[in-house]
């Protein structure tokens, strides 16, 4: 979807990756080649103008070779700070977010203390890093799952998390640019099944004041990091008798799925304002011009596409990918009503 | 653009043509290779399921081939039409619908003739076949022009037609599906300068009535055709004391310059509506949620990129050509602006 973007402003793209994937059927240039590939990544570099990512876990070292040889937007300072949940809880801390209840965890001893004392159950115990949709993640119902959890875990450096009963889930996702400059597309309301994201809706049902804070903490998110892109904060929103409060719960420091309505009820989408500023662009306006509804297609679930196809007043994206499998996101699917004034 | 809209649907592209161009960076396979080199087809034809053709001077007996070998939507008939005007006219006739005043000019005996019994000048001598843009036309504004008009055209099998003093030049982009689905998006008001299109509005300022008659029109040539696709019919609209009357200018094969404002203005575009057709899906929904400006980039207008998207509310599409030369297509934008309920 980001070569799809840089193709409407006639941008080549160059995609790499350790394998053959989807973006390759619409790339300009191809290049096969693993992420600690010297030789490769410097061919690369000096092929292209700037440099972006659009998956986290590829490796922090790739990045801080390729900063030393190109242009890469949004850089290792920021990718550092996603890939570890413990960073980033202390980060949405020191800018004043509130987040959950959190511990830092590096072995069996650390859990048990944590959950004696400053973390009750029920809690989560999830990797600080490489985790995502649900993977690396384990419940803690009480101090008799603590070992099952960090073995379930693979014993990594982890972090203990409370449980949020929150009322919402939503995120924020924004844009910055080479300038500084801010942009967010309206607050996201989220619903997860099985650790994956389900269902998105725009506008999310949260008061204005919570859904401007939540912004707020996103410029200032990214104004630490320097970051430069389209990246996403999720909160969960806690529901106090008339207010919300908002908790930071994950940063992606990318394009982000809950961010897809932007593709057809904006003018310009979350993927064409990602690749505006790592080029280096003005960004574009994130209004949006109707309600919409995003619904992910997992699995089998495309295999309904002609049907979903046929569906008037609804757009359809299937990516191409040669294999559905469970728990694989194969398309969207983008439902617009009208946005009253 | 086609390409572009075939990667949101999760097809994969393959672009054959006889030179590089900007729509080989977005596809997933490419041939550069003659359009009548016959191994070179049938190795294309083998690969794809479904063959399109985007410029309508793409050599008939190419298109023939390849129907031999593979499913082409549109087919050979319909581009067998539109690629001469004296058969379009006809056509159009045959149909019940209006076109300016014309006649069969072969030679300079047919020219003197014409002129001297049913096309007064001022009138317009124009090549049947491979014109576009305002390529192979000549002025005649009397009998003394004739011989220079027809060697201006070069001396091919032409077709003299009277000028026609317009209110409007109006267009409906139109799909057709492969089971006679037929959609229309709302009709467009063009303004050319240098005979090449410089900007679209939509809704274009004509009647109801008339614009019901456009796309009547339009679906009857679709049928008479057995089209699959998109396409495109002109019109000249004559104002006549309170109402219009409309007369049929050309029938293009294929997308449409003054359908690109379909990109930001509805949910499913004509690039979209295209691929769907050619891939014998359900037709997408062609209601707009705007109104629409759209604006050409030719030439050195492009040169301006930074400022234009800068502007807000604006919709900037590049197509990545290596050069910008006089008249020629670089880009296009588009403006929305809220269409009152």
């Amino acid at each position: 979807m980001l070569a799809l973007a840089a193709g409407k402003l006639g941008l080549k793209t160059h995609v790499y990756c350790d394998a053959s994937g989807p973006a390759f059927d619409v790339a300009t240039v191809r290049t096969t080649a693993a992420f600690d590939d010297r030789a490769a990544l410097a061919r690369f570099a000096a092929d292209v103008q700037a440099i972006t990512y659009e998956f986290e876990n590829i490796p922090l070292d790739t990045v801080r070779l390729l900063e030393n040889l190109a242009t890469v937007r949004p850089g290792a300072k920021a990718l550092a700070c996603a890939q570890d949940r413990l960073n980033e809880k202390q980060l949405a801390r020191t800018l004043g977010a509130r987040t959950a209840d959190f511990a830092a965890i590096d072995g069996l001893d650390d859990l048990a203390s944590a959950l004696a004392g400053s973390i009750t159950p029920p809690c989560v115990l999830k990797t600080r890093r490489f985790g995502y949709d649900g993977k690396g993640q384990a419940k803690i119902l009480g101090p008799a799952d603590a070992k099952a959890a960090w073995q379930a875990i693979g014993q990594k450096p982890a972090i203990l998390e409370a449980f949020v009963n929150f009322s919402a889930e939503v995120s924020v996702v924004a844009v910055r640019g080479t300038d500084g400059a801010f942009a967010a597309y309206d607050v996201t309301e989220n619903e997860h099944r099985d650790h994956i994201l389900h269902r998105s809706t725009v506008p999310a049902r949260i008061a204005p004041k919570a859904a401007r804070d939540a912004v707020d903490t996103a410029r200032r998110i990214a104004e630490a990091l320097d970051y430069v892109g389209v990246f996403a904060v999720e909160f969960f929103a806690l529901d106090f008798s008339g207010g919300e409060v908002l908790l930071v719960n994950e940063i992606a420091p990318r394009v982000h799925n809950s961010g897809h309505w932007t593709m057809d009820a904006c003018l310009c989408s979350q993927f064409e304002n990602h690749i505006r500023a790592v080029a280096g662009w003005p960004l574009g306006a994130t209004a949006r011009h109707a309600n919409a509804e995003m619904l992910n297609l997992i699995g089998s679930e495309a295999a309904d596409w002609a049907a979903l196809a046929a569906e008037p007043g609804m757009s359809l994206h299937l990516y191409g990918k040669r294999e559905a499998r469970a728990g694989r996101k194969m398309g969207h699917i983008i439902r617009l009503t009208p946005r009253l004034p």
